[in-house]
């Protein structure tokens, strides 16, 4: 059912207040107007476009990561409980997909799960020890994919980290990376 | 034993004749003679320096190979057997390794390794299906890293090959990729 408009915006607020990383497609789809008609309303109640939210999110997450620079974190960093979890968001662009096919190439979510591991850990060194990784649904140019990675066990010196990753509600990648870090306990005494 | 110069010179050219990825300083222990007196022996034998040989056998390995543009390939290929086996050499720069500690960051050993295998298979379709990596010991900046692809399965989907690196003689990562191709005999009929 269409709402009116007031209703609209504020049934919009609450929708992005809920998953701040909801598409303009998304909101669409949602509320069966116009791409332009959520624009305006975004405008109106004065909330950025998606990247702009996702850019702010991601700055008050790096300063939370210790083992990289932020400019290290493949994609945007979009929450870190520093130890437990952590999810990233990246846009695939021409750099990331083969010229032929226009599917992402390997190395890509690869490298988007791996950060997010040595950003997740709240240690100043971390180093990947060993991985096992499945390609699950192909990833095409322009897709967003959002990994999240949740810490299955943790040792004096090893984490164990499960990654997923997805192209909106499809697992495209999933992985175990297993994560050594120098404890700083030890180091300090 | 030292040699003398006539001899050095012609025991150079066979050095790098039997291995054109030999590096000067590598030369330089072997013939217990100074960087310079290599660099000078090589400019009279006419022998490029290490970089520019490496190109010159990547130029032509690019000729072969079907998945990929030469661009995508990460590191330079040394040496393609198609559907056999490939290497590829990379050095490491600053962009590859972590700001902090100058190590290098897992998704470079893992983007050498994955378009190995890619440039590898002569075909041109070719994706990641799975992989179990491992990284052995730290590579550090500038280090040069040589990886060796061989098949060691294949079926009418798949390819497994197996990617092991090295820095000179020590093994730093090694894996396993199963490879999904399209079959190019079942596509024409």
């Amino acid at each position: 059912m269409k709402l009116k408009k007031t209703e609209r915006r504020q049934a919009i607020q609450k929708a992005i207040d809920s998953n701040p990383f909801i598409t303009d497609s998304e909101l669409c789809e949602k509320f069966e107007v116009s791409i332009q008609t959520i624009r305006l309303d975004r405008t109106n109640l004065n909330i950025p476009e998606l990247r702009k939210r996702i850019k702010l999110v991601a700055e008050q997450n790096y300063e939370q990561i210790r083992a990289l620079e932020a400019s290290e974190v493949i994609g945007d960093l979009i929450q870190v409980e520093p130890n437990k979890s952590a999810q990233s968001i990246i846009d695939i662009t021409e750099d990331s997909v083969f010229m032929k096919t226009q599917i992402v190439r390997g190395h890509v979510l690869f490298a988007q799960a791996n950060s997010l591991c040595v950003a997740l850990i709240h240690n100043s060194t971390v180093l990947t020890q060993e991985s096992n990784i499945e390609f699950i649904e192909k990833v095409k140019l322009h897709d967003t994919v959002r990994a999240e990675a949740i810490v299955l066990n943790k040792t004096m010196q090893h984490y164990v980290i499960e990654v997923n990753s997805f192209v909106k509600d499809t697992l495209v990648f999933k992985g175990t990376f297993k994560m050594f870090y120098i404890s700083e306990e030890r180091i300090n005494g």
